[in-house]
C-alpha cells in the first residue's frame, strides 16, 4: 500500500473494499474504480484535466437544486440514462417502450378528472389528448394511475418558472373501460436548460441542447411494471437528433390540427385546436 | 439516431461530438463514454442504482463549497488523485516524489519568514521544521515559494473550523542558500471529513478513513516543476492503509522528540517539542 504507481494503483483501491458486507456495492465499486482508472490511463489525463472536471462537477452540483437536476442533464446528454432505460425495460413485443425519465418531473402534482384542462394557464393551442391504457392481451387497466408532464409553447416545464405553481402536469386515473382524456397545449420542441454548466459542455462539443416534441407520461397500476416513457410528435425537426438520445419510433404519434370546430369531449373551440390519441401497453409484472 | 439501444447508444453518443472544435475535449470526453456506458453495461446498473448514483453526487454537490471539497475527497478516496499525479510527476531518480493535492488547499495563506511561528493557535505540540531547497545536481534554489498546510492536533485543518483564520498554513520564501525554517506543530493522524456522502461510501465499503500524520508542501520557483508533496510521518499506523493511498517511502520522516530544553533556533522550551528536518529536489522545467 505504499509506492503505488498508475498502474497498481487500482488493484490496491479495490482491495480495500473486498470486505465490503454490501456485496453489491462492492461489485459495482470495482467496475466503477476500474473503469474511471483505465479512462484516466487512456487519455493520460493531466492535472489541469483533473482540476477542470472537479470545477466542472462542483458546478454541476451547485446549480442543482428541488427544481433543477443538472446531474441528471448529464447522465441524460451522456446517454446513461437512455442506456440504463434501455437496460431495464426489455418487454415483450407489444408493450409500450421506455424511454428516459428526464430532470422535469416533480412529486406533488394536482389530481385531476378525465376531461379537465390540465395546462392552468401554460402557454401553447390546446391540444386534446385521449387514449387507453391496457395490457398485452389488449385487456383494460382501469384505475391506472397516469402522471404527465410537458413544457409550455415557449420550451419551459413549470419548474423552471418562479413559484410553485403546477402547470400542464397532472395526475389522473384511467376509466372502467381503460380510457383517458384530458386538455392540455400542443407540445414544441425545446433546449434542455443550457445556461448552466452541461450546456457549456454540449457547446464545447458542437453538440445543441433541443429535444423534439413531447409529452411526459408515467403510467402505474397493481400488476403491472411501471412505465416512463414520453409520446413525441410526428414531423419534428429534431427526432433524429435528440439531445439526450430518447426517440423511439414506436412513440411518435401525430398531432392532428383543426381549425376552430368541437374539440372531442364536446367544447366549441372558438381558435385552432390540435388532437392527439395514444394507446399504452403495459407489461405484467412478474 | 431512433430506436438506440444498450449497445448502438455508446457510436451515437461519440458521433454527436466526433466534429468537436477542441479535438483534445472530444477525444476526452469519448473515452469518458465508452468507459462510462461499459461500466453500465458490466455490471447491468438498475434504475434505482443509477438515482442513488444521482442522489449521491447530488449530495457531494451541495455538502461542497468555498471550504470543504467532496467532489476532491472522492476523487482521492477513489485512487483517481492518486493515479493523475503518478502520470503527471514521472521524474528522474533523486527528485522528491509528488503524491495528492487533497481538498484543504486555500490560496491566500499569510506570508512569514523563516522562523516565525506559523501555527497561529493551532493545538498541538511545538515541531520545528527545516530542510533545504535545491535541484538535481545539489544547488541551493533560493526564494523558491513554500506553501505549508497540516491539521492541527485534533485532525482537523483551519477551513475545517468557523471563521477565515488561517493557522498552521502559511508561505514562506527559501534563503539565498536554500534552506527554509519554520516553526509549527506536530502532525498527527487524521480521518478525511466523513460525516458527509463520501465518508458514508467508504463506511459502505468496509473502509476507514484515516490517513497517516504528514505535512503538506506546495513549492514553486522559476526554472523548476511545481512540486506538490507531503512529508510523513515515520511509525504511523495508517502509513500502509493511507485513505487518498498518498504514501510514497521517500516521503516518510522522522519526527524526533525532545524533552524542554533548547529548540534549533534558540528559543528556550518549557515543554516537549519535536524537530523535523526534510529537503526536497525540484526537477527542472523543461
Ligand atoms: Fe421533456
Ligand atoms: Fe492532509
Amino acid at each position: 500500500m505504499r509506492n503505488l504507481d498508475e498502474n497498481t494503483i487500482t488493484d490496491a483501491v479495490l482491495k480495500r473494499h473486498e470486505g465490503a458486507s454490501n456485496v453489491r456495492l462492492g461489485a459495482v465499486m470495482t467496475s466503477l474504480v476500474r473503469h474511471l482508472h483505465d479512462f484516466a490511463r487512456e487519455v493520460q489525463l493531466t492535472e489541469e484535466e483533473w482540476e477542470a472536471g472537479i470545477r466542472f462537477l462542483t458546478e454541476v452540483g451547485h446549480i442543482t437544486d428541488g427544481n433543477r437536476q443538472e446531474f441528471i442533464l448529464l447522465s441524460d446528454t451522456l446517454g446513461l440514462s437512455m442506456l440504463v432505460t434501455a437496460m431495464a425495460n426489455r418487454k415483450p413485443v407489444g408493450c409500450t417502450e421506455a424511454t428516459v425519465f428526464g430532470p422535469f418531473f416533480v412529486g406533488g402534482a394536482p389530481v385531476h378528472r378525465n376531461g379537465d384542462d390540465i395546462a392552468n394557464g401554460a402557454g401553447g393551442e390546446p391540444c386534446f389528448v385521449s387514449g387507453r391504457i391496457m395490457g398485452l392481451e389488449g385487456e383494460a387497466v382501469p384505475n391506472a394511475r397516469i402522471e404527465v408532464w410537458q413544457a409550455d409553447s415557449a420550451g419551459f416545464y413549470d419548474v423552471q418558472y418562479e413559484g410553485d405553481t403546477h402547470r400542464a402536469r397532472a395526475v389522473l386515473h384511467s376509466l372502467p373501460d381503460g380510457s383517458y382524456h384530458f386538455r392540455s397545449i400542443v407540445a414544441e420542441p425545446y433546449p434542455i436548460p443550457h445556461d448552466g454548466p452541461v450546456g457549456k459542455l454540449l457547446a464545447a462539443l458542437g453538440r445543441h441542447p433541443w429535444r423534439p416534441a413531447h409529452l411526459h407520461f408515467m403510467i402505474t397500476a397493481p400488476g403491472y411494471e411501471r412505465l416512463v416513457t414520453h409520446v413525441f410528435r410526428d414531423g419534428d425537426r429534431y427526432l433524429d437528433s435528440d439531445a439526450v438520445f430518447g426517440v423511439r419510433s414506436s412513440l411518435i404519434a401525430d398531432w392532428i390540427h383543426h381549425e376552430e370546430g368541437v374539440a372531442p369531449d364536446g367544447t366549441r373551440m372558438q381558435s385552432p385546436f390540435s388532437t392527439l390519441a395514444f394507446d399504452f401497453v403495459l407489461n405484467r409484472s412478474s
